[in-house]
Formats: C-alpha cells, structure tokens, sequence
C-alpha cells in the first residue's frame, strides 16, 4: 500500500509498504483523512525531535515511520466479537500508552512516562489502512461528518489547554489568544463553546485575521498595534485574565506578557523553547501552564459537543485536500512557502484522489 | 549622618549625608539594624538594574541612593497625634505605594504600578535615621527582639511565596526547596509553620547544608547525587508536589523540572531569567509561578507568627554583624568571597559599633 514516510528532515517520501497486520486486539481501520499536524511541520523542517531514533518502548518501531496522527477512517475487517461493524465509521485517539506507569495508573495517561502515538511511533495516518487498539477507536455516530472528523484530534489538544487553565466560568473572563492559526482557530471555537465571550485574537497576516474574525471579539494586528496597550483598552485598563500562547515566540510571549493583568494566567499551548522575561514574570505575579495533548475525556467531549452542534464553524478549519502521492509538494512545502494560506489541509491516503 | 550610598555597581560609598526631614506624614526611624540583601548585592555586581538612574515617580530620587530595605529601628521624635511613642521599637515595611494605581486600589498594592521601596527609591537603612511613612511602621511589641527584626522582611517574602501557591494544607504535600541560602533558609522556617513535613532541600555548598538539615526532612547535595532520582525515592516514585526554587539558576530549573510530579507546582522566588526546558514543562504540564515582595498582610501574619514562636530558629539567619563603616569591605566583599559562609549580615549604621 501507500504511504508517506519520515526519514529525516526535509526527507519524506510516499513509497510502497507492507499493509499492516491486525494483532494483539488491533483492528484495521482503512484511513479516509488525516489532518497535517504543525508537529509534524517542524519534524520535517528541523527533525527528528520528537520521532523515534532509536526504537520505541512500547513499539519498537524506529524511522523510517508513516506520519499522520490525526486520522479517521472506517473500520475494516472488525475481529470476532468486536464493538464495531465493517465499514463503520471512527476517529482514532492515537494515543499509545503503557497502561502501567504511575500516571497511567493515576487515570493520567497523557503523561504516560513512555507516551507514543500513531503516526510518530507506530504507523500512521498518511498510509492506507493503519492497526490500532480497539479502545482507542471512536465511532463517529451520524452526527459528526467523516469528512472532517479529523479535526477532532486538535480540537481535543485545544480542549484539554482550556480545561487544565482551571477556571469554569468563562463569560466573565477576558481573554487573549496569541496567533490565529490552526491551533488558535480551534481555541476560539472551543473558547466559544466554552462561553467565552471576551475574546482578542493577535494575529499579524491579514488572511488569517479575516478568517478569525467571526469567532473573536476583537482582532489586533501586532505589526500595527501594541498588543499590550489594545488589550488594556479593551479590559477597562486591567489587561486579559487569560493568555493562550499559540505562537510559541519571543514576541509573542513579550506581548502576552504585556497584555495579561496582575496574577494572570498564561497558558503555553505551542512553544518550543523560551526565556521568561524575568522582571515582569514575577513583578506580575503571572502563572504559566505547560500542556500538551489531551486526556480520553477532553476527546470524547470534544465529540460529543461537534455532534451537538457546540463546536461550530469547524469546517472552516479545513482550507485544503491533497492525495497522498502530493503531501510534500502539496502539504508540507505548501505549509512552508503559503502557511498564512492555511488553516489545516486534510490528506488521503488513497492514492487516486482529488486536486 | 553616616550612610552607605550606591553609585554604581563595585562603587559604593560610605560617607557624611543630610538628615531627613520628617514631611508629609512621615515619621522618622533611628535604624538599629538593617540587613543586607541578596538583590543589592546583584546590584553591586551587575547594577543598576532596579535603582533608580532617572528620577522614581513617587519619590523623585535617583542615584546615588542609600541602601537598605531590611530595616528596623526606634521612633524618633513622633510628631504629635502619632501611635508611635519616642523610642519605640519598630520595623518598616519597605514599600512605597501610589495607593492609586488599578492594581493599589484593588488592595494589591504589592503589584504596585510604580512600586518603589526605602533603600532602593528612598533613603533606606544604611543610614543613621530614616524618614517613614507612619502607616509603613510595625510596632515590635515584647516578643520580637530588635536584634532579630531585620529578618521580618525576608521572612515576608518567602510568607508570601508560600501563600501564593494556593495550597492551604501542608502536611500531605512534598517540597523541594533549591538552595539553602537566605531565601532557602526562611523558606523552611515558613514551611514549618505552614505545617509541612516532608521537604527536601537542595543544596551545593556543605555549611549551608549543615545549616538547614534541623528544618528539613532530607538534604541532598546536588553536585554529588541526582536531584531529580532523590525526590522521587523519597516520594513513592511520583516526585514532588511543589519546587520552590530559591536558586535562579539553570541547573536548578533543569534539577526542579525533573523532581517536580506531573502536574506540579514550580515558585520562583529568586530568579532573573531563565530558558523553560520546553518538552518537560509541557509534557509534565508543570505550572509556573512567579512572586515578588509580599503584602501588608504577609508582612504583619510574619510579625505574629514571630511573635507567637510559631518561626522559631530565626535567629540562624543572622550570620554576621558589622558596622556602617565597615559595609564594602565585611559586608558586600565578604558576601561576595564568602557567600556559602554566610546567611544574613546585619548592618549598624551607628559607625561606632561592632567588629
């Protein structure tokens, strides 16, 4: 079969490969979409950071590997006296866990000590059928389209950076979203479904400012405007309670800084490697929160409120479908040379598809 | 009068200034003792950093400037209608407030706009005599000792770290503390009457790890064993529940990032700027916070708790005692040369004091 796979940066090549074997409680799934993930972006533009050099604990599997970790697809095959029918269509949480490390054992598995995931330390999205756990299979039930299901997965990552900022009640809460790029257009629809309804996005290309606009209450152009001083005029002078980081540079956080009110909350959703800016980190009293992926709740929920209509406009987050045969032309160097172009691109990895 | 004036960092200058005048309220302080702080000798390094090189908003004053912040003293001549009687024992708490900035009027004035502080943006304690604000002066009362109220100050820092946390019981919860310095020492004496029982100091240099082992459950030497292994052995595996790091250096942030439990709490209580080892910090989702100073509250609980014995073992900060005169030489220099051998120098202005 198909699929595309990292060898090294600037190396991904769609190539021939054994299909894989449903063992061990696996069940193939035949993949539909599989959304490019900016992770993946990096790995391709200054990899191997997070992808396996040498073979992984629970997998064994070392690169060359398929990417593709947000993926959906149907079910092929189910085994004797599986929960799902042929052809039924899944989201897969491709989270692979030990199940035995003290933060699985705690219910804490997205901290799993060895955590992997399909499509970076198993086979992956971006081939045509992938083996995964039965419980990590979600039925998408006739309410959440298959052709966009796999915005689930950054949803659920974005999900997960609203919840673990603690705070319940959101219509009160002035907040500062910083980028609006895919991560922050997830944020803003969670963000809204959550209740939030004081919302700044700072965004500084001019495409991706009209694409956030509907979902935010105010947009900045950081290029034009002091981040800062907009958002102080916009809070009554207190600066936002909440800043989400989904830009992950020095002057993002600079501005975020700046922005957030005394004892304010700051929330890292994308960020390689920063230095705090010392004097206002504490003369502030600001908190900052590390996250990253998702727990199997924030997944479900997110599901849950995509069939429920909560989640809203998450079609918008798809600005473009390649075929497999085209994912570095069409995907990965298209993101390098035309990011402000996009929001996410959605591949498939039938090889006979679409322009 | 006899005062010590920093100019410029390796330049500071023991010579004959004006005495203040009482105005606006103001009371004046003959200074007993003031103790030296581990954020002028940064200044003395690599300052100015936080002195004032044009005029502070609310004091108008500008280097050179005597320093001091850690001050106590006696009530001089109380102007009449004042709570103070000719004499009394007092300590001041540092702090100068515009008492009408956003953050002032919503009683935090620790946040102040454009804080500034006696021995920083004012003529502080290194001097014979003080001008103070009435309401900025604490009575010491029978059971603080004069000899020891210089301590107060640093004491409410670390009081304030420790309620900035957010956690309310101590006895279930497990600590690291990097460095057993000033801060760190304090820090345990906070702990302890906070209630905590399980905290693990982390400390290079042998004296000072002399010196905090009667107020810790365990001391480990960096240099020899792994930080990170020893709080997780001595947590069941999970590692701790709070960091204090009392250090602001980046082998402490990697030791406290690698200790601290996933979903644990990181205090910066001394740092100036640091690079987030970004993988852990999400990974471990690791919360960050940042504190300074300390509010009036902290300020007088400290003072209470002091005088109900609940700090017991203040004393051991104090390591030294010299003269006005002799402040380069047996106070900066020696705390320079000879930092691990120390804790807390008190100065006496009165130039005729001490060896």
């Amino acid at each position: 079969m198909r699929a595309a796979r990292f060898y090294d940066k600037g190396d991904i090549r769609v190539e021939d490969v054994d299909e894989p074997v449903a063992s061990d409680g696996k069940v193939l799934v035949d993949v539909e979409w599989c959304g490019i993930c900016g992770s993946e972006l990096h790995e391709y533009l200054i990899g191997p950071v997070f992808l396996p050099t040498k073979p992984h604990p629970l997998t064994g599997e070392t690169i060359p590997i398929t990417l593709g970790h947000e993926l959906c697809g149907r079910v092929k095959n189910p085994p004797p006296g599986s929960r799902f029918k042929e052809g039924e269509a899944v989201m897969v949480d491709p989270r692979i866990t030990c199940q035995s490390c003290s933060s699985c054992k705690a219910g804490r598995n997205h901290c799993c000590a060895v955590l992997g995931y399909v499509g970076g330390s198993a086979s992956g999205g971006y081939g045509e059928r992938v083996a995964v756990e039965e419980r990590m299979l979600h039925p998408l039930g006739p309410n959440i389209p298959l052709e966009y299901a796999a915005v689930i997965e950054p949803l659920a990552v974005v999900h997960h950076a609203v919840k673990e900022s603690g705070i319940n009640q959101w219509d009160d809460k002035t907040v500062l979203v910083l980028g609006g790029g895919p991560v922050g257009l997830a944020l803003l629809l969670d963000l809204r479904a959550h209740g939030a309804t004081n919302v700044i996005v700072s965004e500084p290309a001019l495409v991706r400012r009209e694409q956030v606009a509907e979902f935010a209450q105010a947009v900045i152009n950081p290029a034009k405007e002091n981040v800062g001083e907009g958002c102080r005029e916009l809070t009554g002078g207190h600066g936002v309670d909440v800043v989400f980081d989904c830009a992950g540079v020095p002057v993002g956080l600079e501005a975020g800084f700046d922005a957030v009110r005394n004892s304010g909350l700051y929330i890292m959703v994308a960020v390689w490697e920063l230095t705090l800016p010392c004097w206002q980190f504490l003369f502030k009293h600001i908190t900052i929160k590390g996250v990253l992926i998702f727990t199997t709740e924030d997944f479900e929920e997110v599901m849950q409120w995509m069939a429920e209509g909560k989640l809203a406009g998450y079609e918008k987050m798809v600005t473009g479908r390649i075929g497999v045969d085209d994912i570095v032309e069409k995907g990965f160097e298209e993101l390098v040379n035309n990011k402000d172009k996009h929001i996410k691109i959605l591949v498939s990895p039938k090889s006979a598809v679409i322009a």
